[in-house]
């Protein structure tokens, strides 16, 4: 993408065009998350403002946790199996286990899971088509989800949890 | 939209198809938002978190205002006038000023103000086809955006502070 092409959502080539554009929301999503995020050392990734408070390591973990379990549920139209969801739990739950378990690490271990995950995404979106946006899959209440919204919902939920990463970046005293 | 398709992304009717999934992301975000601010009272979204917190009104007001600034833009294809321009700086730019002129009112009246502006944001859109959305404006920092990344890029920012509202109201004294 051109910088001249910063602030346009066109398709991105190598899809069809209603996934390219999905893609590049995406990808226009990412990119924030990234800058909101770069330099931070291992202290600052690690920082609990409070006691109920996600780490933003915590934050970025979450954010390949959902991508990996909405590629499941829209890839592979199926649940994440019990090994899969006790892989995922901490991640996805986020609160008391995350902020035991997700600490110590580099920045560059979050955003290489984050490349990972993303990685595989891609792949798999370029073998369909704009008819397959329109899949059902079952998702979560009971309810059905089609993979428009799976792949609108991932970039969401990170931006979402990316105003809080801002936040709390303000906040570092580091 | 029926309780089945919640998990759905499919063009809204009354809009040509881009549009209308561009429509339906932009109503799915605000359902959340509407959600995340459910039943607070003056004093909840008055609450300062710290001394460079913004309250729950302020980031209301804030998206109304980033949706009727980009409404000039796409809609338009002008800057905002001084007049305008003094009228939104305070929701747009946040911070010190908002903290001191954005408090005293009930929730409705920022919903009210939300809902008036994404009244006038749809009526256009039923106006426009997907033709429309490729269409460029002159945007920040010298460059061009498509209407498409405007309608983007506008529920992408009230999901961003939306984050920061679930954040502010866990927290809540009251």
């Amino acid at each position: 993408m051109e910088e001249s092409d910063r602030y346009k959502v066109l398709p991105v080539e190598g899809y069809t065009p209603g996934i390219g554009v999905v893609v590049r929301m995406m990808d226009l999503v990412r990119s924030r998350t990234l800058r909101a995020v770069e330099g931070l050392t291992t202290e600052q990734i690690d920082y609990l403002h409070d006691t109920e408070s996600n780490s933003i390591g915590a934050l970025l973990a979450h954010m390949a946790a959902v991508e990996v379990v909405h590629s499941i549920r829209s890839f592979e139209d199926r649940a994440p199996t019990a090994d899969e969801w006790e892989r995922l739990k901490t991640p996805l739950g986020l609160g008391e286990a995350a902020r035991r378990e997700i600490r110590g690490k580099l920045l560059e271990y979050y955003l290489d899971e984050l490349t990972a995950v993303r990685e595989r995404t891609k792949a798999q979106l370029r073998t369909k088509d704009d008819a397959w946006l329109l899949e059902e899959r079952d998702y979560v209440d009971g309810q059905r989800a089609n993979n428009y919204y799976i792949w609108f919902h991932v970039p969401e939920d990170e931006t979402n949890h990316r105003g809080q990463i801002s936040w709390l970046r303000k906040r570092l005293s580091a």
